[in-house]
């Protein structure tokens, strides 16, 4: 006979540990799938967010650029590069047979683990009707009641029990084998989460082949060049003002000159600080005296 | 003498529509500095955002794991695969002199042009002193006064004269300079922004490496198998559930059967709507017209 716990002061209930065990079990299966499929479902997101960000800083730089500008090529592979990266990123997104699979599968095992639950619950009717025999016998014993009635309870008794054994063996069973499809159905969501991620990172290095060339001449003019300027390949020595601009840049001083315009200014206008108004009306009275 | 468009009423304002020009070019320019360099500054929080993702989703897919359980080699794959990025991620984040060199330029320009902004708005004065004088000169002499006077003013608004188009000059050529360099600064954060991007992809591919040999086999394995589901290579053959759980996942159906339990259940508690209580009640009656 089962192990006997007091539920409220009289009746005992009748606990089977194996079934809880299972049930705790799956609970700890649903926490993860209720985390981890809205997760699963915002990747692409993820990923849009980062092209979207991509595409505007390089659109943005863009703007001001004319065909005949130093570098404009630069650019101009930035922006295409940007675009195509938004396409296949789009089209990765509403288009991943394995994810949408995976996604499937753990909606499908949640709905399962919340059944079961449910026939948990129902079990509780056979489980109480099991008790409560127990309990009704134990009292018709204790009071010496008639014997063909002691009989006929023991009877009844009996076909509880049997009903209470056969469903909760049955439970156990199904919520085993349910608990056993955890690994496979997460490994499923992980290689999900991964071939998307692949896909993206190996889209991404195809849209941006025609920008790493610049990059790496970047890289490379930066590592020749002494200076903390790279050459003049990329940093436009074909504009007039990269020279200037280069010893201005790199330093913290103002990156030109105002002495000549403060200069200018405090010779030309000599009491700057009086309004022309004030400064007329002196000249004038100046002029009467003469 | 430059052209002359009203001011309030009477005082005529000289206007310098090559001045004007630049100013409105260099506002032009800061409009992107504006959007573009904080932007940039983000690029890295992008990445952080889909490490995290990444990560999160891998180690929440591996929580209930055991070595022992079929798949946990491509689950622990994940999770290293998701810490390696993480890490690589956050050493690129805090470690890129090319973007720290590019956000430093455009600060730096911004500054300049704001300095230039403010030599537009000091350059007022002389224009002022020198439409005063012009506007005086019209007076005195439209008033026909002496010719000393006239002399004196002559004299003084050709001194006026000089500075406002010295200083004009000057800081037109300042302006045009300044804003030649946006496209020289503006292809270095394009530089910036991609190099960083890829960096990150080529890490992220680099991390993800032992996860791609299972991402592939499955792939594999879907393909071959007509069945909409996998082959026992990467969907637990070894798991004793995984054959119904295939056909049972593969269709809508509810994944098993609880028909057995519901026939216990009804013909074992044949008026399971009453409680036990008045079940016994009717019982006891029964047995008293014994």
């Amino acid at each position: 006979m089962p192990p006997v716990a007091p539920l409220f002061g009289i009746s005992p209930k009748t606990v089977n540990r194996e079934l809880e065990h299972w049930m705790s079990n799956l609970n700890e299966v649903q926490s993860v799938i209720n985390s981890v499929e809205p997760k699963l479902n915002t990747t692409p997101a993820k990923w849009k967010a980062l092209s979207q960000h991509v595409k505007e800083v390089s659109e943005e730089l863009s703007q001001i650029f004319n065909k005949e500008d130093p570098h404009y090529d630069v650019i101009m592979a930035g922006v295409q590069a940007s675009k195509k990266f938004e396409s296949a990123e789009a089209e990765i997104s509403k288009n991943d047979g394995i994810r949408d699979r995976a996604m499937t599968r753990l909606r499908k095992y949640r709905d399962e683990i919340e059944s079961l639950r449910r026939e948990y619950k129902e079990r509780e009717r056979v489980r109480e009707r099991y008790d409560h025999y127990r309990v009704k016998l134990d009292n018709l014993e204790r009071k010496g009641k008639d014997q063909p009635r002691i009989a006929r309870n023991q009877q009844k008794l009996k076909d509880a029990e049997d009903a209470y054994n056969a469903v909760t063996n049955e439970l156990i069973e199904k919520m085993e084998n349910c608990w056993k499809k955890h690994v496979e159905i997460f490994a499923e969501s992980s290689i999900a989460l991964w071939h998307m991620s692949m896909r993206m990172t190996d889209e991404f290095a195809q849209s941006s082949e025609n920008v790493r060339p610049f990059v790496d001449d970047y890289l490379k003019s930066m590592k020749n060049n002494d200076s903390s300027f790279p050459s003049q390949d990329y940093m436009g020595a074909d504009s007039p003002v990269s020279e200037p601009t280069k010893e201005k840049i790199s330093n913290n001083d103002s990156t030109f000159d105002t002495s000549e315009l403060k200069k200018t200014l405090s010779a030309k206008s000599v009491n700057s600080t009086l309004g022309h108004e004030e400064h007329e009306k002196q000249e004038e009275a100046l002029e009467e005296t003469v």
